[in-house]
């Protein structure tokens, strides 16, 4: 194989499929990255079996050929290369030499053959939004998935479309969070629960422009998401998802409309007396015009009052600072709207039309 | 004691004082920043008992007092207040109340009494220079003191001065860094070893401006930093510094002249083939026109040409990379000149003028 790609194409190639690239495998093979210029184009590819990124590169090839060469020394090799033409070529040895300019580097590759590629997928189903929109909803769900594999359904997103809505749920016990997104066009009923690392490394690749499409097809075991010279190719986590509808509800006895960075920045403030293992709730207390809130602790004490506006009944409730601080973070609007019933039950955050919810349990506490 | 302080004032000089605080220390009380408005003015101080630092922030004084607040908690507490005035008030059980518009914290504070001030010394004699100067020279010398405490003398740095001239020199054992400054005065010779740690941090308060003095005090046990509204006391370390006359050479074989950048580059991307354990080599040989560098190990192998300027013999030898690396990236000129006399003789990286010198030795390697 003989090929040659210019510094920059190849650097941002590379740092595409690297997001596949497992950082600990049993399997040698897969700490590579596959160059493959057996065809008439030059593509790279990783596979960490759960997750696959294929992405084309522009350059020319001298020879065909093909070679997995190992994914952390290549990539730093790529990087540290002067910004010009850079030449890779191998032997028969399956010996990779790396030149630009006077530079030149020699590393050991491994056979194509054993490289695991990406499964074939039927792609038929598919749908089409914006990189913006999707890389969006992805930062404001993500947080709220669970971290720990206990239970593997809450580790990934429910993706459902119905007719030209995209919704997007995630939870973790605690709370829920759900975005509505309208798409251009109409399509079929689909729900698929991806899981929360596929959709972690696709946001750090997508462009984030307004201008820039997706499109996502889905199978019965995969999704695939296609753009600018990319496929990522991703099992889903099989099983039925949270029947959540039961957990919303649209009654209230108090609704609180708040400044949100006042809001934020208060509880941002009240978790420095807060150490990550002790799980101090902030207390909230919603009367006519104000809401106080407090917090106590063994490093001290904080106390803080904010305007609000309010309907129905005073409350004193006790949240998890941490689990608002989320919510509220990706939250772009100016004003919030938060729901309550009693000190028992979740508070809601959301919007008129219901394009976000926001639901968090309240959290016991002693006055 | 009550004060009042913008947060802006107050943080910049909370941020000031914490480069003394220890991070780990068998006495509290080290962990707490004093605020003394027992006189005229605020100020605060900071001491882990080789280095402390004092400075003075602006504000109003409206109850005389002084108390000793957690270091950590305090300067969280006013980093995440509004940008406002904030107010603290301190009572008779030293519970310090610190108020931002509508924020209140409470912590519990310690009695100043308990506070180990910073010593009493003499300020007679003196030097000044820019803090531009100041930083740039820690910068250009601190990477080549000993990290570990086996040779006390290594983890310092010496400060010598000879009538309009400062000399700053550190050494590890493999490696001396030589800084000379002209000064705009003349002084009486002074030579004292400042501690590693104490630079670094000075380094991180200074401005960095050509415009900004800061003054240099030295008495027998300690060196006192005077700049802005901030004191940095600091000890000094005992004893005599090594004799590095008889280290230095003006004898060569052969004179190179290389672009600092392209050699800096190379050598870079060199070190991607070794991993920070194993003490790889990069081989150097230079001929007439061309330096060639290689290095070869269990990863691969890189060579690469540059062109030179050469006087004298041929010569291959041997380096620690990264020794190479620290001196060049620390060095401003364009191209540099290196000096060298035979593979197991030290090279000298040095300007005509010698403001600087970098010694550094070769090591061995089997070609």
């Amino acid at each position: 194989m003989k090929i040659v790609c210019s510094k920059s194409d190849l650097l941002k190639s590379v740092n595409i499929v690297m997001k596949a690239v497992p950082s600990k495998t049993t399997m040698p093979i897969l700490e590579c990255i596959l160059i493959d210029a057996s065809a008439n184009e030059i593509k790279l590819t990783s596979n960490d079996m759960e997750l696959g990124i294929e992405t084309k590169v522009t350059g020319d090839i001298l020879e065909k050929g093909i070679i997995a060469l190992d994914a952390k020394i290549f990539s730093e090799i790529i990087r540290k290369l002067p910004e010009n033409d850079i030449v890779i070529e191998t032997d028969a040895k399956l010996q990779a030499t790396i030149t630009c300019e006077k530079a030149k580097f020699n590393i050991s590759g491994k056979s194509g053959e054993d490289f695991s590629y990406l499964p074939y997928v039927e792609k038929n189903d598919s749908i089409a939004l914006s990189q913006f929109t999707l890389k969006e909803v992805i930062r404001q769900t993500i947080f709220s998935i669970a971290a720990n594999e206990n239970n593997k359904m809450m580790t990934g997103e429910l993706f459902e479309i119905n007719e030209n809505e995209l919704k997007v749920v995630s939870l973790d016990g605690h709370r829920i969070s759900i975005r509505k997104i309208e798409l251009k066009d109409t399509y079929g009923h689909k729900k698929v629960v991806v899981p929360g690392k596929t959709l972690t490394e696709v946001s750090k690749i997508l462009s984030g422009e307004v201008e820039d499409e997706v499109r996502l097809f889905f199978t019965n075991n995969h999704i695939v998401f296609e753009f600018d010279q990319t496929t990522v190719v991703s099992r889903l986590i099989e099983g039925e998802y949270f029947r959540i509808e039961q957990m919303l509800s649209s009654d209230y006895e108090t609704k609180v409309e708040i400044n949100k960075k006042e809001l934020l920045d208060c509880i941002d403030r009240a978790t420095l007396l807060v150490k990550e293992s002790d799980k101090k709730p902030i207390i909230i207390q919603i009367s006519d015009d104000a809401m106080e809130l407090k917090i106590n602790s063994q490093i001290g004490s904080m106390d803080e009052e904010i305007d609000i506006t309010k309907e129905g009944k005073d409350i004193l409730i006790g949240f998890n600072p941490r689990f608002l601080i989320d919510s509220l973070r990706v939250i772009d609007d100016e004003n919030v709207t938060l729901y309550l019933v009693n000190p028992k039950a979740p508070c809601f955050i959301k919007d008129e039309k219901e394009t976000y919810i926001y639901l968090i349990l309240p959290v016991n506490f002693t006055v």
